[in-house]
């Protein structure tokens, strides 16, 4: 059975300080009881978190190598999550940058169902960048929204989502919703001979999610939208292990900047939008996009498209998938930033084409075949 | 229709800048489109968010009131989070500082079942504060856990629960644990005649909760313990809506550090572990105490306190429940800073105690009945 390893960067005022610190993680993230009074044996020897080494990055910073028992976890993601950061996140000058997994938890948690390749078969789109418009307003009826849809689909979009504030309102309610732009998606599938895929945005209550998975599978929906911020990650990994499901899987970023915006708290960018979305399963991963009203750098933006694709990664390399402030005039400027293995968002600026939505959809896909 | 209030903190350059941000806020948190395009009658002027008010706090600090339809929210806890920070959440310099949930929403989110008054009850302690020992270490089994429960329960603790970091794994799977636990709690409360209340950690995989938290009841055991950071606070709303599960809730706050520990991100402390705890539902909040290891400040901590027992909050007031660092030695004077509707963690130091764990119980309430 092979240990796991956390590399988390320590902010302290000393190298003594910094080992100090490590030490209490590993004591924090396991047994949670002095080291004085850990039992022998079992406990101390394999369940305890071993500093397996400490490094000084810069003055005031350093890098500290956690190894903790696949024992620990188990086979739950999210008692995982709670080994890697748990009550770690409540004190102050700790940030998760890294982690590998080992043989045991690989096997444990082999990630993406899809992935780049699957839904690119899926949406068959061999090969370029994906186009992905929002479909929003919140407020509009299940008919606007799919009239919106149909039209994007007409145009060649490959995939479609919900923007992430649809969820079960009496406005459009799932069902509803799901139902009409699955059927409007379908038709316009029809008419051009095109796979897009529609991805509802499976929210509501937590005792609704079944219900509401299953009933997107049945209404021929390509895939869903799940917010592991608001409902966690584990929902993802329940849906991308269930074969009858069988479906792909995009993630939203929604109510999880507090755990990136700080430089000595929470996950790097890489971590969260990357690391942890291929973790529980997803294969799309949102993020904001750099330039657009964010605030993210285009480093940032790299290095979570980098760890979203990278082979050596967990499980299947998936699909990164910038939005917010992506447009059809930035284009090209995006293709040669993150090249071709990439669902760029298209949100509310395509809004401002009203009925000519269409032409903004053979636009992009033009930029993204010159740029 | 009454409209709900957030109050967001807006960390701006000049009065300009953070009445331009304020506006942004109220796009992006409802119909997430630029302001031009959206649509004319009820989503512009029902859905999209509302400044009311904008106020400068301080050079740099402003505070701006914004509000929201319920028709946003419907009836879904995840959602009204997704408006009150989804996106918010992932923009530097916006942290949220008060909720005025206003008629319609205090109606669809009527909070907690049991809090104080109801815990009391079933806990039997009509005054005072309530004494909750933590069974730990992860890696024992489940027999020597019973064994610390029953111990601590013969003592006179009016609540146990099981350390955050046992889930479901092998060494005391969550069914056998409960099992056991329940079993030597009830023991130990038919020798002393008390009514001490065993919290099992309802955590595992999404798929196993219906069947964990209907096997805890099945126990016996008293309430659930539950992370809302891993989980998402609507599992806690769902078991707080369940009139046959009917248990009181305790909430842990595993992972939600990131949302607290910056100034100028997140939540406040007060927001984070007293309002959205009693929105979700949960009876006690766990937080950090003040002069334990993980740095919250007494004015943090009293402003946690606070919002639990906040008569004029949402629903019924709940428990705060101080821990890590709590002691007996310190409770005199924790007693003097909480007061006495409080449930007091005792973790890890207990165990110094070995098999006279019972002792450190009986020392503490008399600590408390003295301070």
């Amino acid at each position: 059975m092979s240990r796991f390893v956390v590399h988390y960067r320590i902010f302290a005022s000393s190298f003594d300080e910094a080992a100090e610190r490590a030490a209490g993680i590993a004591l924090e993230q396991t047994v949670e009881v002095p080291r004085d009074v850990v039992p022998h044996g079992y406990v101390e020897d394999e369940i305890l978190g071993r500093v397996e080494s400490l490094t000084t990055e810069c003055s005031g910073q350093y890098l500290a190598r956690i190894s903790y028992s696949p024992d620990s976890v188990g086979t739950e993601l999210p008692q995982l999550l709670n080994v890697v950061f748990g009550n770690s996140s409540i004190q102050k000058g700790i940030k998760v940058i890294g982690l590998d997994l080992g043989k045991t938890l690989s096997e444990r948690f082999p990630g993406a169902r899809f992935g780049v390749k699957g839904v690119r078969e899926r949406a068959n789109r061999p090969a370029g960048g994906l186009i992905c418009p929002v479909i929003k307003p919140q407020g509009c009826d299940a008919d606007t929204l799919a009239e919106i849809a149909y039209r994007c689909a007409l145009a060649g979009a490959d995939v479609i989502k919900d923007d992430h504030g649809l969820t079960d309102q009496a406005m459009a309610p799932f069902k509803t919703r799901c139902e009409k732009i699955s059927s409007a998606v379908a038709r316009a599938n029809r008419e051009t001979g095109g796979s897009c895929l529609y991805l509802p945005n499976l929210a509501g209550r937590t005792e609704d999610f079944v219900d509401f998975a299953r009933f997107a599978k049945d209404c021929g929906a390509g895939g869903v939208l799940v917010l592991p911020g608001l409902f966690g990650f584990d929902l993802i990994r329940r849906l991308a292990a269930d074969e009858a499901f069988d479906l792909p899987i995009m993630a939203h970023p929604s109510f999880l900047g507090s755990y990136v915006l700080s430089d000595t708290l929470g996950f790097t960018h890489a971590m969260m939008f990357g690391v942890l979305q291929r973790l529980a399963g997803a294969d799309i991963a949102i993020f904001p996009n750099v330039g657009g009203r964010f605030g993210f750098s285009e480093t940032e933006c790299l290095a979570i498209a980098r760890a979203c694709r990278d082979p050596s990664g967990v499980g299947k390399p998936i699909f990164p998938s910038p939005g917010g402030g992506t447009s059809v005039e930035r284009a090209g400027e995006m293709k040669r930033m993150y090249g071709d293995d990439v669902v760029f968002l298209l949100g509310g600026s395509l809004l401002r084409y009203g009925r000519h939505i269409g032409e903004a959809i053979v636009a992009m896909r033009q930029a993204l075949a010159a740029g």
